[in-house]
């Protein structure tokens, strides 16, 4: 009755995903962990079985799911020989190193006939975002026309590269923006900064509608996303990023967190608790490994705009019916 | 190695304490609910046991823990007989009809030695508090001087009183206030509106700390509850209650629910989690009986100021050395 | 045509007085001052006549009109020898060094027949407080049933004592309250923490409706005054302090001012020219020498409220018709 | 001693401009007005003169300084004959027709030798734009690297085009950009949404700073204007756009006005005591003729790339050392 989970990848987010899973996901355990590294493996397992290798820890009867937070290059074969055992997979953004690579598992999932694969837009299940999407579809804002996304790090290594900014960071974007409007992209325009950053990334979707998007990978003063959707009759922005209000010093109002893993904390649980559910109860939720292939698709043409500096059409099929 | 838990009173607040154990609680499972009404009993039991009396609930071996969210009235006695079983409670507030009762439990729990019962003052489980808490331990804001809480509701029967608002409202600020301060209180004086409504209750505490608080039973525009933390060196102060920002009609901002259940929907989740995790490991957290006696004491004696319309001392005895 | 105007006592305040209306006030001319300290005056003088006296000052042919910002205990005879001569006067607050003495003035006043006395409560002024009292007027939040004043000043001198709280920051809240609601006040009870700072301060007016007040001389933060008032259908607050929103150092917000001269800066500068527009057209604005002995007179009552730690009723007697 | 000032066209705005020199502006006297309405103008001149037409109010030896509120068309004209006569001018955006018109007035005043022309680029007298400027030129956020503006009209008439939305809103966003930056633009590209609003202009400066920019002209829920400027250690942001706060029906927060109005009224106050100011003392402040070319010249580019819809290279020359 309960899920028996094993994590692969126990970096920052595959331990965070192990915890979650040991002490707040309903309906699963964590059956063990795999990690190249045997010390962090087994710090994460907590107790838990550490496997000696991916393949082995995917093919166990006890594992019934997967969450594969590995390095990036591995995504694509893991989430693939989980497909092929047909076991249900929650896999770190990027879904695969290449847009073609990314569609190769989509192809693997049709061919199985299942949907097998969530990948982990998180945003999708932070709460702010879920009800900006439900005022857009209660029609509080009216008809949207313009989406203007906000994404500034604290801080970024000096050989981070504006390439980099659109692939790690700007694919939450891509995905955050799709999901909120139901809408395809269809052009890209880019305006760099200095060492490209900030880059301001403006793309258009198939209705008309604006997607404007900053990103800043050295804004010094803290991690913070926000986005505003402007629709005909009005706009919905997400709220101010802590519980508390503080005065002190001459200064007053919110606080900001260093990165993304506590300002999205209650959407990496909830996201975890909604795929567990999902998967035992053999249906889908969240980012499809369509999305997958989408957002890396898009990314990898934002690049090309990025160096061509021009105005670029998008282009990346149709959605299978399969993901309807 | 699942904690097995069961409702008693499946109204409003203990179905969705049922639907919360179902549904989102790890570690737990919902065994069964009892209530007076069998129709509402087995919409909320969901599929699991109706319990054909509090008693057969309470005692059945299937059930390890038990949420009590029954009529006010009986929440003492089905606590000693819990207490009396050696099972831990989760009992909605208030923990007894009177401050007299509420000691009866204190005292069957110390006379058993350990530790079973939890009051339901949600609060403490509420983020934006725990980070109020945590910045005034941290020294943020320096050694707090003045507690101001808000408690607007929406709208109250024509019949509710002002010692109602005391009874019903209040006690979610005197058991806060009491914790976010970790002081006791020793005075109260009161100011009241037309109606008894609003009601402007001031507290003191041993430390020379004032506790003020806006209790306003027709607020109309919404449910909506507020505190600031006042030291020699800055404040604390709860978020605006809302995930997102909204402009429309000529207006910009936040907007209000309805009453506690969505405000503080998170806070019960989190209390039954960890309700559950303490419970299963033999240990206790949140408002212990002590704190659900010391509401109601002090919520009788404010009363009491209120009939009178004096100031008035407040006194409910030390804290004995079980509850440190 | 245009008024020409002198000011008495060229300390922070009357030095600020004197170059508004060199600089900002229409329909006005700075014609000289008068100081105690010659070089003070000179310099607030700015190249106008440096007057040897008050008497010569009010009495010369030049000046029309009399700002009063001398010291306290000046006030009440320097705006009887205006009334005597038949000038206007903007006296800064308090009107006199108690109760008994505002009415000597009051009595002058009425005695001369025509309104010529403003008391210079400058938060009348201030397009935040203005902006409440028209939304209370227009219905905006029904019948008013609370309203909550915090009153905090970054920091006070050690000597500074509880009653001063409440005679040179309180009566600020003393006249805006009543000014608000258009109430008077009947009752009040004190809560004071250590060494009487904070207070909070609770009124309540003939109508029922209940006035809280926070003061808090040493909030070490900044200087943050703030007002909510609470109605049957809505509530109304002062806006944020700041004209812009600053993101630094991990936090979020606005900032405060230091003290209350660049806070209320527009106010100030508002009143000067609303008095001199009065003053021209021989009308009245403002707070009246009633307003001033009312704000002097409950002072009293609610310091002697401080001393005794009891619930007291307040009485002042009842606005002449004059005053109407 | 007294300016005396005159005003030529007195629609909304230059009645605004005649009340505002009557009742808020010290220093200065409203002479008369001309408008080709005559009714207009009697009511504007609140019995100051009505001149019969524009030169002789130019001409006349009462008036030593003008303002030029008529239609667009005769900005450049008048201004040309104002500085003919030597006297100063605050005149009303758009300076001219065209930049070339533009550059006319230009060239008349270097040949004239002293600065007279003011353009009514009033933002630059905002309270929160000035914060913004002072928080940027004191190191508060260290070095800019984006600017983002938001310019939402309340609706527009139907027959308003993309290009009128460049000329008649975002003309005020290229002059206050280049004012809070202090640099000048180089590259501009657009992305336009049905029936081309809104657009999302995105231009670049000499610097490699972002200077974005959303301008909507059929927001519906009200006039909001907002600028966050973003730099290396910060950003710094207009505040909210209401002196309160509002709770009612389930919503808290600020209005908005219907329109530039009353959101810039002190703005406008401001900028013409200090024209007055300047005007009196022989200096110049504010917007310059090369300011309101430059304004004009980059809006002309801007609507050729919106026609085009390819990023364009912005070119309006260096500006002459008399206006440094």
């Amino acid at each position: 009755m309960s899920l028996g989970v094993a994590v692969i990848g126990t970096g920052v987010m595959g331990a965070e995903h192990a915890r979650v899973l040991r002490e707040e996901t309903p309906g699963a355990h964590l059956v063990g962990v795999y990690d190249a590294d045997a010390a962090r493996a087994r710090a994460a397992a907590a107790g838990t079985v550490v496997f000696p290798d991916p393949h082995s820890l995917i093919a166990s009867d006890r594992v019934d799911a997967i969450v594969v937070s590995s390095p990036d290059a591995t995504h694509a074969t893991l989430s693939r020989t989980c497909i092929e055992l047909g076991k249900p997979v929650l896999c770190e953004k990027p879904l695969a190193s290449s847009a073609a690579e990314a569609l190769t598992v989509v192809e693997a999932e049709i061919a199985h006939g299942r949907r097998l694969i969530q990948v982990g837009y998180m945003r999708r299940f932070d709460r702010g975002y879920q009800e900006m999407k439900r005022v857009r579809e209660a029609g509080g804002i009216g008809q949207p026309v313009l989406l203007h996304n906000i994404h500034r790090n604290a801080r970024a290594p000096e050989w981070f590269t504006g390439q980099m900014s659109i692939t790690n960071s700007f694919v939450h974007e891509i995905d955050i923006s799709r999901w909120l409007l139901g809408s395809e992209m269809t052009s890209v325009q880019i305006a760099a900064g200095p060492n490209e950053d900030p880059l301001m990334i403006t793309m258009q979707t198939e209705k008309g509608e604006i997607v404007s998007t900053e990103i800043f990978m050295n804004a010094t003063y803290g991690y913070h996303v926000h986005a505003e959707l402007i629709g005909r009759e009005g706009t919905v922005a997400l709220g101010p990023p802590s519980f508390t209000i503080t005065n002190r010093n001459g200064a007053g109002g919110v606080s900001y967190p260093e990165n993304w893993v506590p300002r999205f904390q209650d959407a990496y649980r909830r996201q975890m608790s909604q795929w567990v559910k999902a998967a035992s109860g053999g249906t889908a939720t969240g980012a499809s490994a369509w999305d997958g292939y989408v957002a890396s698709a898009i990314a990898e043409q934002v690049t090309e705009a990025l160096v061509s500096r021009r105005a670029t059409t998008l282009n990346y099929g149709r959605r299978p019916a399969f993901y309807a």
